[in-house]
């Protein structure tokens, strides 16, 4: 086995004390002359060495890192969201630690220790199976910051607001001047706050507008594709002219599932989602959707947090953030 | 600011020193009475303390986790090989750090820093920007195992294969069964080993089978569903009738290419992808690929780099893992 490099094979070759190679590769090296820095980043290039995390940490006290906590890698509103956090972490200077963890409650409490562990400066934590009492729990008793998506928080903080009514308001009120009436909707078995908001907003519009809307036109499935596949087969969606899919994984699973059964969309069915992932514009036919800004999600939830973490002291802000109708080509007048 | 719960507060709750509680709570406090143990691990419980990861580190040397490097977790491809590492790292008591380098290679560069700073048992880097030889320089002078994909090796290790070669030659056996001889390649302008494996197992049977191939066949473009997508009205493809494309993205965006051409797929152009994403089984009409058993292979890597890390001097292994075609309905008769 190789021995790794330390802080004693740079001074040595140098020529200059440990403390010494310490202080100027932790940027404190200006006592020290010019000639001197440069030799020690010399052999510390040339001999590839690399400050150990846990020394240099208990000399420059921060870690520089935000966890992100992510429900699901595999839908790509997520793989977006991080896109967001990482450019501007890059621009701040904070590394993101991202962790997935598969809507397992176990999994995720166990990533949420190790975080702590880890000593992390902040958190995001985007839609998550255990509740925001836990993990306020955990994370103000040991002094860390932290944003929460999706979830009512439970006490005051920092906060990325998404227009999640106005998003359903604006599936009924498309899905209405198509002249459809008899429209079920798919969501998750156990919703998050923010898709309570979307099915309200929808549900409200619609009974504002003199369109009663019962229960019977909810159907209950996993929020993914294979759930969305599924749920083409429910008796309620045989009924409807049009199916608003609480997020677009689920609206391209219903296309398969719709397919099979010989339907066309949109001549036969109408099929709105949400969220506007990529994917919306390369399935058949494009997919009309309720857009969210999510990397803009992931840019304001890093930046709330970095400068949290920067003046503990400053006064709480929210974000708001619009959403907005896409028309494609899965929408058409009711048959 | 709500003060940390410190390793203080529980010795003085628990009315025991601060050197039985961090004993105790690193699991090395045998000659402690179970009475005190369990008195500690309640205070601890009840003041919600973690221990500081820092301090922890120090104490018990081995920090568990494994870094994970990934080009792009936008592409389903890679954060189905994710869902596999996290699978074998958690049954093996490993916590995987994920970073993600959008195709960046000074991000990369520096995420690879940070992951030696911090002191990681192990590395996988799965289809890297840099070079294996910038990769191996840093690790190997740190000691750090790591596991690379996609890249030729500069030095002996663990190894997970796939066999890319063979993977070609199906895609290239199944178009010509279909009668198909004028037959585009898309791939991206700079290849990862992985991806010439495949472009030349295509080409040489083709030859092989008296079937000649030039260049001009050859589409370069980014390997994502933009690239693909621009692919559609390269001239080559526009005289082809079949398209090979490297990766399933690139597929799913040709498709959307050549639907905006007004070509029907497979009755005009059949087309066929490579990895197997689950993606395939959505889009309209449903993907033939070359299947890829991705989480297989990050099951397999991880575990790997776990033996690995616990027992440094076993001899090196290589494990292989086979590819398949999978037909569906986007690859038909040469019209």
């Amino acid at each position: 086995m190789i021995r790794k490099v330390t802080i004693r094979d740079v001074a040595a070759a140098s020529g200059v004390s440990i403390t010494a190679v310490s202080q100027i590769l932790n940027g404190k090296g200006q006592r020290f002359s010019s000639e001197t820095q440069e030799k020690v980043h010399h052999f510390q290039h040339k001999l590839g060495y690399v400050p150990d995390f846990s020394a240099r940490h208990l000399i420059i006290k921060s870690t520089e890192t935000i966890g992100v906590l992510t429900p699901d890698l595999a839908n790509p509103f997520f793989s977006m969201f991080i896109k967001g956090v990482q450019q501007t972490a890059c621009e701040e200077n904070f590394i993101p630690l991202i962790f997935s963890a598969n809507h397992d409650e176990h999994l995720e409490t166990s990533y949420l220790q190790e975080l702590i562990r880890r000593a992390v400066d902040g958190l995001i934590i985007a839609s998550a199976s255990i509740t925001a009492q836990a993990i306020d729990q955990s994370l103000r008793r040991n002094g860390i910051p932290y944003i929460l998506l999706d979830q009512n928080a439970v006490s005051d903080g920092d906060r990325v607001n998404v227009d999640d009514r106005h998003g359903g308001e604006l599936a009924a009120q498309h899905l209405l001047s198509l002249g459809h009436t008899q429209i079920a909707v798919v969501v998750p078995e156990h919703a998050t706050v923010n898709i309570i908001n979307r099915l309200n907003g929808f549900i409200d519009w619609m009974k504002s507008t003199g369109h009663p809307f019962s229960d019977d036109w909810i159907v209950h499935t996993p929020m993914n594709k294979e759930g969305g596949y599924e749920a083409a087969s429910q008796e309620c969606v045989k009924r409807a002219t049009a199916i608003f899919a609480i997020n677009d994984e689920m609206a391209i699973g219903l296309y398969r599932g719709l397919r099979e059964r010989g339907l066309r969309i949109p001549e036969d069915i109408s099929v709105i989602g949400y969220d506007d992932i990529d994917w919306g514009n390369y399935v058949t036919p494009a997919l009309t959707t309720i857009h969210q800004p999510v990397f803009e999600m992931g840019q304001a939830a890093t930046q709330l947090l970095t400068q949290r973490i920067r003046a503990d002291n400053r006064p709480f802000q929210t974000v708001r953030l619009p959403v907005r109708l896409v028309k494609r080509e899965s929408t058409g007048m009711a048959r």
